[in-house]
């Protein structure tokens, strides 16, 4: 037995799960705000939660804080239990395909493609390296979020700007959600008994984020988010999809000089929150959609944006097999998927309206039973995907020696 | 009879049609380049050319030398035998949902709604206000490029931006096109003997500009293009959508200060052009393809985007019963026309590839016998749909008087 960790370090907070392995069992998760008065949570065993504020300002002071709250907890006795730790890492660009082992050089290639990602790559490889110097028995694993996406040919990942800004700066589509997608791509496969191999798959990742991905052979084909993840569906925050031009025009008439700044805009105060006015959540854009119009508007267009981009993917693969909903909105919004799919009745896609109300867990296969297309509601879990990964890579590391 | 013109005033040139009606023979076009020395031709009669280089520095001698002209050619005795004059407009915001008889107002309508369109609707309305002045006696009618779109519904028109935005500054989606638009859906039902009601369309507009249009009812549902002509998809020289972010990452790259220096760059330096680095027309990258591999995945990337949005609208209208090939390439290249529909086999949309090629004068039905969705190509005629607006207005002029 095996217990092994994934993190998630953000731009202001570390997130972590500590999973035992093979098991797949989860023994806590816990989240740590990076501020001068932090907020430290953990739940571990049944239901239990430990909540501390304490003063921590840096990323080093965050993990000395994890790992002594683990052994006080009893969640470890001794810290060399952990024998793996995997890095969701967001900037994977084209030299990351799959997870790797961390050592000296994919750190540093972490670092450099700080361009691509600059308010999280940095983060992250300096937790890395902290891990590393804290726990250097433990095989530290790198899991990227475009690393999935990698597998996109040129026709899909290409823009339609001078080749050069391509060969030169990088500009393509790299997408992003890629650890969520191979995870209920995969569970997927499992639940309908099928090889991904005989699949074309929609999974539609509903959440603060959101994307659309196409998958074939098990492999993804094409998705929503861009060079960056603001492209796309409407996001909670984000606009997904715009005009550039709108973008001069509007730093003209707000009188902003700074592009950043303006994409700013597009980044913290559009989609959903943008559009209604009052709520980047679903939940409270649907308790208010009966009385307030706009909350009904961001619904409406959040709903059109991704049944646009479900065909749009169809077309790509000639069709469509199987199309999953996961992530916050995807797992707990009924209603949206319920709308999602009346625009689907072409492709052959139709769910049962009480499996699709009365699933348990969040989980299951809502697919009517004249559908064509198998519907399913997958949780996504990244995390468990990344301890996955570091097991599979620790095996390969122990044949190779 | 009457005779009727067409006047489309773009950036520096003045371009134009002569018609008879009722009887849609067109009598005469031509075409003046607004340059110290500019180069005048006229077509008109059988194969006639009239050729000339000659000083025009502004609109007003442009419209004087094409008066001269059609007196000086026979194309008219005299030039009251012209009763209308129909002005391409290019924005018409939320306005004009339909042409419109030019009165002062609406002249000064026209020119405030010159944010949208900074190089066309100020020229225009000088065009407008030259022929008032030369021609008081004939009707001059707008005819406004973004009319056919305002059918749209806020779900589709509006972005995933602050709402105020498109409140007071008008931000949304307005299209272009929909005079080649909505002359093409009226021809396609003549074609197939329907009523516009029972049909969803989808327009593939497909030139030096192109766009994707949705139509049911007769009506614009949704359209490729944007708050300007640079979204949607892949054009000879503009970029279609792309991430916005990447406008700010390639600022910095090249050391751009200017975002409308940036934006300029999608809109002329990429599409096609950007991506092949050879040419922005198609029949080029046709001729090159098979050596060229970047001419090759210009046409790949062109085809790849046309499906990906007929297949978003074909979600959105939950289905698609016909679709319709217009425009330069269009109705010319066959063989963009054949990968096009291969993605769409799963809509049931099949054509006979005999008739794909075998089409004569750019039109016909090329639908497969097996097909459940009727394909057709139809060349569009945006000035003939403009002396038809301006025959319709004047009956309706006379009528009332």
């Amino acid at each position: 037995m095996a217990k092994v960790l994934s993190i998630n370090a953000g731009s202001s907070s570390l997130k972590w799960k500590l999973f035992e392995m093979p098991s797949e069992r989860q023994l806590a998760e816990g989240a740590t705000d990076i501020l001068k008065q932090s907020t430290v949570k953990i739940k571990y065993g049944t239901d239990q939660v430990y909540e501390s504020a304490t003063p921590i300002c840096n990323y080093r002071d965050a993990v000395a804080n994890l790992l002594s709250n683990l052994q006080t907890l009893g969640l470890v006795q001794n810290l060399d239990e952990i024998t793996g730790i995997g890095h969701r890492v967001v900037a994977g660009g084209e030299l990351f395909s799959a997870p790797i082992v961390i050592d000296d050089r994919v750190l540093a290639q972490i670092r450099a493609l700080r361009d691509y990602a600059p308010l999280h790559n940095p983060v992250e490889a300096d937790c890395i390296a902290i891990f590393r110097k804290m726990m250097p028995w433990a095989l530290e694993v790198a899991v990227f979020d475009t690393a999935f996406h990698q597998t996109m040919k040129p026709v899909n990942y290409l823009y339609s700007i001078p080749y050069e800004y391509y060969q030169k700066y990088g500009v393509r589509k790299y997408g992003a959600h890629g650890t969520s997608v191979r995870y209920v791509s995969a569970h997927a496969a499992k639940m309908l008994r099928k090889p991904l191999a005989q699949m074309r798959m929609i999974v539609m990742h509903l959440g603060a984020g959101s994307s659309i991905t196409a998958i074939q052979n098990g492999q993804s084909v094409d998705t929503s988010m861009g060079f960056t993840p603001l492209s796309g569906v409407t996001m909670g925050t984000r606009s997904g999809d715009v005009d550039v031009s709108l973008i001069g025009y509007l730093m003209k008439k707000l009188a902003i000089t700074d592009v950043d700044q303006m994409i700013d805009i597009l980044n913290t105060e559009s989609g959903l929150r943008g559009i209604s006015g009052i709520s980047h959540d679903v939940r409270d854009l649907e308790a208010a959609a009966p009385t307030n119009p706009r909350a009904k508007l961001a619904l409406d267009i959040f709903v059109n944006r991704i049944v646009k981009y479900v065909g749009a993917y169809a077309a790509l693969m000639d069709g469509v097999d199987v199309l999953v909903f996961t992530a916050g909105i995807g797992e707990h919004s009924s209603d949206i998927r319920a709308r999602v799919m009346q625009s689907l009745d072409y492709l052959g896609a139709r769910i049962d309206a009480s499996l699709n109300t009365q699933i348990h867990d969040n989980a299951g296969d809502i697919t009517a039973a004249d559908s064509k297309v198998k519907t399913l509601v997958i949780p996504t879990n990244e995390e468990l995907m990344i301890v996955r990964d570091v097991m599979s890579l620790s095996q390969a590391v122990a044949q190779a020696e």
